[in-house]
This record gives C-alpha cells, structure tokens and sequence, in this order.
C-alpha cells in the first residue's frame, strides 16, 4: 500500500471519529443539534466512512463505488455541520473534516 | 450451528435492533431520553450485542467472554431504560429484550 | 415499522449471518475457496448488508442509495457462490439468500 | 480529549488497520496461515479493536471493561502472529501492534 492510500485512508477514519465525537457533542448541545436528523446524519456519516476504510485497507474491488457513496454522504453531513455551526469550533472542525474526506473519497471514485 | 445457538443468535440481534431504533425514537422524546448518557448506553449495548453475535456467528473463541460483557452492558441498558419508561410501550419492550439478551449471553457465557 | 420493512431488514441480517458463516466454511475447503478474492467479496457483502439494514433501522434518508450498492455486492457474490458451489450446500444456500437480499435491495432502492 | 487519549485511540486504529490488512496477506500466504482458526483470531482482534475505538472516543461508561477483554484478544493475536511469522515482515510487524495495542487497553482499563 503506497503512502497516499494510507493518508487516504487515515482521513476517512479522522471523519469516522470526528463525527462520533460530534453525536456526544450535539446532544449535549440539545435542540436542533440533538435532533433525530442531525444525530442520524452524523451516524450515516461515521459508519460509512469506517466501512469505506475498510474496504480500502482490505483493496476491495467495490471501493471506488463505495467511495462515491461516501463522498456524497460526507457533503451532506459537512453541509449540516455548517449550516448549524455558529461559532461552536467542535461543529466548523467536523464539517472541515467531512469535505475533506468528501474530496479524498471523490478523488478515488474516479481513479479507481 | 445447532437450532439453539441459532435461536441466541436471533435475539443478540433483535436487542441490537431494539436499541438501535430506541436511539431514534429516545431523540424525538428528547429531555433525559436524548441525553449523551442514555444515548451512549443504547450505542453501546447495540454494538456489543451485534459484535456479540458476529462472533457467535464465525465460532470465535472469545464468544463466551465477549458475551460476559454484553449481558453486563444489557443489563444496565435494560435497567437505564426501565427507569425512564414510564408508559412508553418502545422503552419498555426495549428493556424486556435487553434482559432476555442479558439472559442468553450469561448462559452462553456460563456454558462455554 | 410496517412488517414489510421488518421483513426486508431481516432478510438482509440473513444475508450478512450467510455471508459470515460461509467465510469460516470457505476457509474450511481451502482452494480458491479460501482465495483473497473470494473471502473479500463474502466480507463485502457481509459488511454492506449489516449496515444498509442499520440504515433501514434508523430511517436514515441514505438508505435507498446505500440499498442500490448493497443489491450490486449481493449479485456478484451471488453469482461467484453459485459458480464455486458445485454440490456444496452451503454455497448454494448462500448464493440463494444473496440473490434474495438483493431483490429486497432493489426493491427498496426503487420504492424510495 | 488529552494529547494522550487520541494517541491510545489512534494505536487501537492502528492495530485494526494492521489486522484487516494481515488477513489478506494470510489469505495469499495459504496454508496455516489461512486457516480458519487464524483468520478468526485476527478478525476477532481487527473487530473488537475497533469497537474499543469507539467507545473511547465516545467516552462510554464501559470502555475500561471492553479495554480489558481487548487487551486479551490483541495478546492472544501477537502470540499467534509471532509464532507464525518466520522471516515474513507483515506478520511480525502486526505481532508488534497487537502487542503495543494490548499495553495501551491494559494500561486504560486499570487507570479507570
């Protein structure tokens, strides 16, 4: 495995565990932050980039199309973190993190 | 796999399914059911109760100390969600199966 | 949750429990059974299948796209189970619950 | 979350990213090296090194139970992968992370 897949990789388990972290984060900020479409998103979030970091590590010939799906999985949850953010920096660093992974997971889509 | 292991199987992952839908429904309760610790608590008797039974599933065997663990892990869930039942029929179905589950993996436990 | 949906979850818990069990059994019969390809691509379907039902628990708004990819793994493992399965029953039966799960997926991916 | 935490975190990422990894090298080596009992073993370390991954990162009230049955697993993994190695690099490096990893759960289940 060369050097970018493992930085590839690494960013898709830094989204995992910036959105798990987040779910504790929102619901101890309650209100929209807690609400069952925000806490789900996060979850759709956190679980298939775990799982697109599994089938990476493992070179499984369905990454690139599970890649896809995780980029666009990604921007919704980076979109929602966003639009919520204000000011909290736990929220603005989870959604930086998601469109990152969001452009490394479009990026392999392609070039698989 | 005899049709008992198959049956405890079964209710490893009704109690997974339990939790993981009580989580959801406990957002839209909000108040104490929404909280990061009652949340927390349903994720980690959910995961534990699937991990419990992938590993029953492939004959590991850990299965017996791992399933020490979860009937612990179900039974505070059980008990967390008793408390907070009141006449919610989800919360308290949600407990009932993670007491029978508690239940099975204590036995498997025992008889591994 | 109506009882279909209940139905079509556990037909793909039924699916990820087939594709686990039978990674042990290939491994058992060696050969090309046991090749990395063949055991990644039971691992795929294995995993794909416990999280689209995870998503169809949680109502999540990614389940029918996460549903399309899933049918996809299932017909590839499907068709490389039956293609090795010559008289093994296990193989045959978890060709069969592959091309099942994947007419649920299918099914669900259009209906969303 | 201290500097130390996401440290410990990041070796139990590290020991599930080497143990996925090593069973696709297993699978290619054949022999004992694929046999069932192996492969199960570090799938049973990949999966439950992951799980104590999440719930350190989501802080849960049973992680320093869960850090003691993965200590266990990732000791009983080095210990297997060791005697296995030979001169193959692969494996004696995944020994080294389980080994490391089980020093870390070790070291968080009895600081808890």
């Amino acid at each position: 495995m060369d050097d970018s897949m493992k930085e590839d990789i690494m960013t898709m388990l830094e989204c995992y565990k910036s959105c798990t972290r987040t779910i504790t984060h929102c619901l101890q900020m309650g209100g929209e932050h807690a609400s069952p479409e925000h806490i789900n998103l996060l979850m759709d979030c956190a679980k298939i980039c775990a799982l697109a970091a599994d089938f990476a590590i493992r070179g499984s010939i369905n990454h690139a199309a599970l890649c896809r799906l995780c980029a666009d999985i990604c921007r919704q949850c980076a979109d929602q973190c966003e639009s919520m953010a204000g000011d909290d920096e736990e929220m603005k660093k989870c959604a930086e993190l998601c469109r990152k992974c969001a452009d490394v997971c479009e990026r392999m889509a392609e070039s698989a």
